[in-house]
């Protein structure tokens, strides 16, 4: 039985749910990989709540250099989100010889060339397929099974939140400021709820999937960003109309003139399968020229799932029996594949989907 | 650049498939995972036919001990189907020190844990996600992605021809003997249907994904299979007044007395995903006790899409940089998980999945 030592960064609902998802599963994680997970140092910001489970207030630290330089340390699990100090603690955990697992779609979206190319640089591995759409394996399919074909699109819900207050929208006919408020109140959305219904959270996402599907490194300040909180009770009449709902799409594609990344509401047929995709759910289409068509859909969001995706990337990690990872992601995303800069383009029309 | 020779058996539709897949995305493959296959021997019924592909001909041989004796060559992959020697070619090409790729469900549902232990004892690889699915990576989903889960469920559209028959009978009305023929004339259906159309086909796929979703070797024989030859008119009548379809479903389930497995005809309601799942494609969906419900759709045959499930493999095997596979098929699949005999089960009625 291999055993592996892993490092929290952060003690939130992910962070919770890695814990739990170890425990609840550790038997089956032996089943299937013959190996065991031993969570032993948390970083946290204050030592005085036990954050909802109290044996885990044994691990507890507020002091990174902990984490750094505790050499039993296998792998370090960033689960901390935007604050200051993340790129940094990811970056010395790599320098440190640990392997880094991150949830981060943020940083990742920013400066992921440069912490793939330290990983490579340090022989570490990196992994982060929980930060896009939870517990869908996408980030996996477009890096490994699907990567012997061309893609020509990826395109999705990435968002669980907006469409969420989409879904309500549209099946009860309420207004945008009421269902976000409903949302904020059962907790499928923030007290500020910006990065996810202007779009921000799921051009995060597109950019990082997109650097996987074309195999380069692309810019996200030339990604179309159109959220949903102008959407009106008119366009959904509209959208009635043309038998469709609407859905915040997030797309990459190929194009004559580049790679073109937008995040922008679309009118979607009622008979598309992207129509039936309710409730905080994503969904992720790939278009291909040698699979055809393939389409995933799963929980995008929540302790439990986001769990499931980090858990299964800290197997990935504990299966290299030389530590090593296979592949190296900076190599691969080395190729300086034109992007189009969308960044400016104005939406005046809702595209529609068939 | 790495390079990996490889050897097909047999160079039918899937075959010629892995050749054009290879030329036509070599450079896809090359800018992702930095490596070049070559296919070097093809093992051939005759030589007196060029099969399709004219170039091709100049590898081709009749006899396996060529391939077997070739030291040259890394990978067999193997793509004969039911033929008396198949197995036999199986083991040998593990004795001779190659790697293996299958898409042999006939074959894996019956001797798999057999041959995934001779593979760990020659420390080579065997892979065969195009056994299951054609494009859609659901192999690898159970046994990596998804495998820190509980799974309670594995379910679905496995059998494309039977999916095209029940597509066409729901939406036209018409009897199952005047669609099937139709299905023959278009391609669809084989000229012996048998293995579709009566479930066993889809039976030797669930029996694949229960082992590896539950880590356990299972009896095909307890699987009880019920096909589609006995659908009539009436039955849809009957589904339609539940507001239901009819679709061929595939299941493997954790149940009080051990894993169920089962192929057999079921009322789909008209709003759940599996009921939108038309013509030839498939669609796997799994019950996991932290990722929730994921579902993944897909085309489940045909030439290029199953050839990229198999080429998905060969990258899979190209990556190990010492050759050897990250975990052992034979260990995983050891625990003795207990069976229901479902053999001799008799359906009164249609299921109703909603």
């Amino acid at each position: 039985m291999r055993r592996i030592n892993i490092a929290l960064l952060g003690f939130g609902t992910v962070g919770q749910g890695v814990w739990n998802l170890l425990k609840e599963n550790a038997e089956q994680i032996k089943e299937a990989h013959q190996v065991e997970f031993s969570i032993k140092k948390i970083l946290v910001p204050t030592l005085d709540k036990d954050r909802g489970i109290a044996e885990a207030k044994a691990f507890f630290t507020t002091d990174f250099s902990d984490i750094e330089n505790d050499k039993e340390i296998d792998v370090v699990v960033e689960l901390i989100g935007k604050a200051d100090k993340t790129l940094e603690y990811m970056e010395r955990s790599i320098k440190a010889g640990k392997h880094l697992v991150s949830a981060n779609k943020h940083i990742l979206a920013r400066h992921g060339l440069d912490l793939y190319k330290l990983a490579d640089k340090k022989e570490k591995m990196i992994r982060f397929e929980a930060s896009v759409c939870g517990a869908i394996p996408i980030v996996n399919l477009v890096t490994e099974s699907m990567s012997v074909n061309k893609i020509n699109k990826v395109m999705g819900i990435m968002n669980g939140t907006s469409n969420f207050i989409l879904s309500k929208m549209d099946k009860e006919g309420s207004s945008y400021e009421d269902v976000l408020k409903e949302a904020q109140e059962l907790g499928y959305a923030e007290s500020d709820p910006t990065d996810d219904v202007k779009g921000f959270d799921a051009a995060n996402k597109i950019a990082i999937l997109a650097s996987l599907a074309f195999n380069s490194s692309f810019d996200i300040n030339k990604v179309l960003i159109k959220g949903i909180d102008e959407i009106t009770k008119d366009d959904f009449d509209r959208a009635n109309k043309e038998n469709c709902t609407i859905k915040l799409i997030a797309g990459a594609e190929k194009t004559a003139d580049g790679v073109a990344i937008s995040v922008k509401p679309c009118f979607v047929k009622r008979d598309h399968p992207l129509a039936a995709v309710g409730d905080a759910f994503n969904a992720v289409f790939l278009d291909t020229n040698c699979a055809g068509d393939m389409s995933i859909m799963g929980r995008g969001a929540g302790s439990l799932p986001t769990a499931s995706a980090v858990v299964g990337d800290l197997i990935d990690i504990s299966l290299k029996k030389d530590g090593k990872a296979d592949y190296s992601l900076s190599e691969r995303l080395s190729h300086n594949i034109k992007q189009v800069d969308m960044s400016g383009v104005e939406i005046k029309n809702f595209e529609v989907i068939e």
